[in-house]
């Protein structure tokens, strides 16, 4: 059994999702890890995770709509409006969405599916670093 | 310390909760692990897990509709309608549950609790199948 | 590697979310563990977790309202009331949020980033007791 971790930190520039299975997989990579598993974390309550199809990208605008629609910037419930109208909405999205996901390694690789991508949901509309950890545990 | 990883296929007939927590449970025990941690992926981004309550179906009819109506099939603000009325909707409830799991090993045997079920969600209407990979790592 | 698993029981008031980052990290100090995965587990169905922005209570008092508004007690399309107004919307409430976590052990620490805390989320109105197991696998 072996345990690696690898960390990475993405500079978002608006809401929005980024793509970073590239980032993780360099990182299960250089694990060296045949098999285990990957779990990845965001360090921050205003950005996310998403598994997400990974073809048409049409997949993910259109989930910013709904989610949007869902969650409204500037929406008069929300009393915490400290850093402006997108605070709270980037809150309660981190909250319906996940903050850490596993996935397994398998033959050296991450498992994902054929039309899985992992991305980075950043909530705030204005640009961040964000910080992602991955912990491998193997063998 | 051990590593185990084994799989399975559910084959859905149609949008529903589908019971497989003892499709986990039998490979937990088969990697004979006493205490540890299994990690259940799926591998699709329209189908999901959740862990629920597993005594009265109505939870899982009322969770349906629920869903049913937060993410409308059909509704006129997707533009990924490639696959039908209900693609881009398998999208938003999968993002919404989870496509990874992890549940304690106790005395060899997945840790729920006394009312927790692990269901596979198919969100597609139609037939599909669905890949689980089960990731025990113990001692 | 080692292998570490500890428990603790939350008695939650009300309805409400309960700061569980302390009893997590005196489990992960227990563990010994230089570096690792610490993941967290709740054993019920109608309580969940989240991590969630730790400095301005009004985040969570925000939450509390959003998802009270979107999962509305007293729902008449639930056919789920046999504990009452609030059961199905705590069921609804667990599946939109999380029943686990995976957390990093950094330098033999709980890595949460600044502005993270963890809780446990009460999503019934009354009083219960509320088991949580945190399983930890490290070096």
């Amino acid at each position: 059994m072996m345990f690696h971790r690898g960390e990475f930190t993405i500079a978002t520039r608006s809401r929005g999702t980024y793509d970073i299975t590239h980032d993780v997989a360099t990182i299960v990579a250089a694990s060296r890890a045949g098999d285990g598993l990957a779990t990845i974390f965001v360090h921050h309550t205003s950005a996310s995770l998403i598994i997400c199809e990974n073809a048409d990208p049409t997949v993910r605008s259109d989930l910013e709509r709904f989610l949007g629609d869902l969650v409204p910037d500037g929406d008069p419930r929300f009393d915490h409006v400290a850093e402006g109208v997108d605070d709270m909405p980037a809150h309660v999205r981190t909250i319906l969405t996940q903050t850490s996901i596993g996935i397994p390694i398998e033959a050296s690789k991450l498992g994902l599916g054929t039309w899985q991508g992992l991305y980075l949901w950043e909530h705030r509309t204005t640009p961040h670093r964000r910080r992602v950890t991955v912990t491998v545990i193997g063998a």
